[in-house]
């Protein structure tokens, strides 16, 4: 491609909404363009890099034995009704509604779809093990969209559909996905972690996310650097930090803390470490019949609540909720802020302890009294024992790790995800097949998502500086750029320039050849913002002298290079990009 | 790929809704599945078909020096709003709201989107000329979708959209894209004619449509068989069959014509060829002041009035409506049916003749009295010449062309459109650049339509017969299929088979090799419903006797070949497939 016959546009400000440095940075290369909150057009360079992401991922999915089919983004409500979506889902689905005012969505996302398509298409054994994919258009009515593509709300994403007769043989299907993910993200060129996740409410049993390592992400993966053990935060399992039930050597006693409703103020005020302070959460549960039941979470006052854990506790699975000041104070006779679990009433609230809170000793905690805490509290002596002892908190920097090692916290941004479904889906469509025995069965189905056009911002939050995008050549808009200086002038940088381009060219390098005649700086300037991998330098006075230099996006100054070396170089620097 | 991995499952019937053979042979073949109204599933084979499609038009187009970009499929209503088509644009146009109740199209065409883009981003004729296009989903709400991919209501389309400094230079670009369309479409192995088109109410100066030629089309394309004239039947010019005035040889009559409303039964009635009858068609226009106007349209009794013609008539270019029979009695006294030019009031009704019947003498037409008409009527003795004369109807088979030789007629499909737009929408939308002279001055546009999944139907209304598709190679699902007979049990067709399946596959051949073990009855209806191009059968016998079976789609028996010699056989028909 030569510059002058290309669409080229940056700009020096990104918007002042652009909060994320992709958003800034797609936005300055003029690599997008926003029409609406979270609707971009692709400008030919984004779109170059979404097509780029696209080849990968359905080479390996083709690979992997996937068949690709599309799907329509228009997709009737019917299906979604018969899959309790109409009414589950949320305002992120956007229902439409057609000239003869039938109902129908814009498609988030498409098990009905294929699920209807499976039923209709799937009649025996024989067709089976089968997976579906495609790469559509997909629509999320986000609240308040503006993270350019991290989160937009009119994206790409290719979602695969895995059809099986039994759950031994949809494990299977799953660990080909898996590997196949393993082999996308590396061919992607991208640092990355597949972590276990929480498999929600679906209820399956096995999930995990594909996570692109970058310090801007909004999620927080759990790892230990020293195995191959990762997991999102929501499941990473906590381990109880006190391998023994501590000591009690203090006594009971009531101290003043005035104003104040927090572990850290409490701390402070008594002059003691955080982690000596267990903080109280009350929740209440609404039973289909019978009063509101109420539920004491203790964890240590450095820790935090894991949300997801709680709500897989026995009695709080199907919906819990933080208890009213009105509920709290007919059983602790006390505001929220000095609760703690000594002299509760057992009969009226379960008491949950973490597993670290469970072994501790001469803890303080709320005296359940406006102003006042406890010190020197200890199970056995002081209150029962816990109800329940289980593991309610996130995992922090430094927990050991129960499987050996130390446990790490990095964050990262969700690019896929692997989730067996079961039956969730071909239950509720009734999708069966016929088995060797004749007789219907429900298909086990898995679903596998990619998030095509946030891979793209995601390669940018993990690789930029100060001066642009620094894209893995797999990806690049181009792999290579020609700057030759001064090519309106100089029949010799002309052809030099000329001569590398096409023999680029030939060798199936993806090169642009920047024949705008701009000023160096500017020139630079651009391909620093826009990263192209690979930057060849030509100037008359260099040719000369006998060199071109050549200069990775990444390198701290340039090599100086025979122009009859630099074909040879290029390649080879290519390797490694 | 192996059938044994691939989704097959064709169908003995198609729908009963199924009313063109596109339809009925895609769903049969399982290349499509309906999921609502017009809305379609691309299943594996017909999503190949669609993206060999796809890459035609983007080779091409990108050798024209197109540039892609992709522009979302929901859009701002505030854009449409801009250039007035949110009001315009009728009920096919899907309109949405999001989450906060703001207005959203599904776009079923992007001029807006790639307006407001130009303005955003060109600022200089040294911008210019530039062409952006995209391959995008698209959306028309069709009241009765029915024809399958030929008039789907979610579709997927080609368009681009050039912006050049003057009109001089957008013709050039109309040309360029001309150009890239006729190699499009002979890539793609279609019969297929540039027609020119109305430019309609748009009133841009060019327009050509890409038809494919099938007896199923919709359309009537006018051409010269015997030189390159082409042009739908809308534009064509119909000339005047008559060199000049035919003399007044008979007398002025009253003739009953009773239950004679129309002008076949009068010509039976009274005994003479339709051909010396004229109807009169009585039309109203709506001025902005002032009261109604009539008109009366004279076309010969074999002839049909041309609609567009007549909307670019003087006074009739802002619409027009047909005449009420109220309108009709006050000027004429007498009901439609028996209405004629004779007598009537001229300051009253303005009388406009097809270019034929004004040069017709001895004519009939109706008396302006119910049950009579008038037969040796002539200009001039028994009535004053028509106000205007001008081409009114319909060319007909047969029709002298102006530029010499024979009019014909035949039936096309639209598959393709470039229409050059002028500035209609950078006027509406403001979309400038400043010239060499630093003023602004307004981008003149051209838009350049490919109809990506209408190409697949239409390829198959062209090319079918009674036991299925027959596809042009370039865009088959596949290009060949191996049929192995009894490959469960004979060890020498397997290996027959499979050798010749590497050796193509490492030609780059597109083939598939049917290993499901089926009847060759089977696996015959098969792929001749499918319509692969070429079928290569391996059988024990044959193998014995040192052949296999070479049959192209439209073969009527197959060619005996010796296996070392297949090969080489297979990639030389497949040059003329």
């Amino acid at each position: 491609m030569r510059a002058s016959q290309y669409h080229l546009n940056t700009l020096k400000e990104a918007p002042a909404e652009a909060e994320v440095v992709s958003h800034q940075l797609m936005t300055r290369a003029g690599m997008i363009r926003k029409i609406a909150g979270g609707i971009y057009t692709y400008m030919p360079m984004g779109l170059k890099v979404l097509r780029k992401i696209e080849a990968i991922v359905r080479e390996e999915m083709n690979r992997a034995g996937a068949i690709e089919l599309l799907m329509p983004v228009v997709q009737p409500a019917e299906l979604w009704q018969e899959s309790g979506r109409w009414e589950q889902y949320g305002a992120e689905l956007l229902r439409i509604k057609d000239r003869h005012q039938r109902d129908f969505v814009l498609q988030p996302t498409s098990e009905e779809v294929i699920t209807d398509i499976a039923r209709n298409e799937i009649h025996s054994w024989r067709q089976l093990p089968v997976n579906f994919y495609h790469i559509q258009t997909k629509f999320r009515d986000e609240r308040r969209p503006r993270f350019g593509l991290m989160r937009g709300r009119e994206f790409t994403m290719k979602d695969a559909y895995s059809f099986d007769r039994d759950e031994a043989s949809a494990q299977a299907s799953y660990d080909a996905m898996y590997a196949a993910y393993q082999r996308i993200f590396t061919r992607l060129g991208l640092t990355f972690r597949a972590v276990a996740a929480d498999t929600g409410s679906i209820g399956g049993t096995r999930s995990h996310e594909f996570q692109v390592i970058a310090d801007t992400g909004e999620d927080l993966i759990v790892y230990n650097p020293d195995s191959d053990y990762a997991a999102n935060i929501e499941l990473a399992e906590a381990p109880c930090l006190l391998a023994e039930r501590e000591p009690a050597r203090e006594a009971l006693e009531k101290r003043a803390t005035p104003e104040a409703p927090k572990c850290e103020i409490v701390a402070e005020q008594l002059g003691l470490p955080l982690s000596r302070t267990v903080k109280s959460v009350v929740l209440a549960t609404d039973p289909a019949e019978g009063p509101v039941r109420l539920w004491l979470l203790l964890i240590r006052g450095d820790h935090e609540t894991n949300e997801v854990k709680v709500g897989k506790l026995p009695g709080l699975g199907d919906g819990y909720r933080l208890a009213t000041e009105a509920e709290i104070d007919s059983v602790f006779h006390c505001a929220p802020g000095y609760l703690g679990p000594v002299g509760v009433d057992r009969q009226a609230v379960t008491v949950i302890a973490d597993r670290t809170v469970a072994h501790m000793g001469d803890f303080v905690c709320g005296a359940n009294e406006a102003g006042y805490h406890l010190s020197g509290v200890n199970w056995g002596r002081d209150l029962p024992e816990p109800d329940l002892v289980a593991d309610l908190r996130n995992v922090v920097a430094g927990d050991p790790d129960p499987r050996g090692g130390t446990l790490a916290i990095q964050r990262g941004i969700e690019v896929g995800h692997v989730f067996f479904l079961g039956d969730k889906y071909s239950r509720a469509l009734n999708a069966t097949f016929l088995e060797t025995d004749g007789k219907p069965a429900v298909l086990q189905m898995g679903c596998y998502g990619i998030g095509v056009s946030r891979i793209s911002a995601a390669a940018i939050e993990q690789n930029h500086d100060e001066r642009g995008m620094i894209w893995p050549r797999a990806i690049a808009p181009f792999e290579v750029v020609l700057c030759p200086i001064g090519i309106g002038k100089s029949v010799a940088v002309r052809e030099a320039a000329e001569s590398l381009y096409q023999a680029l060219l030939a060798q199936g390098v993806d090169v642009i050849l920047d024949d705008r005649d701009a000023r160096p700086g500017i020139m630079f300037a651009d391909w620093e913002l826009i990263g192209v991998p690979l930057r060849v330098t030509l100037g008359e006075r260099g040719l000369k002298d006998g060199i071109v230099e050549i200069q990775a996006r990444r390198d701290a100054q340039a090599q100086r290079i025979a122009p009859a070396d630099a074909l040879a170089h290029v390649l080879e620097r290519l390797k490694s990009l």
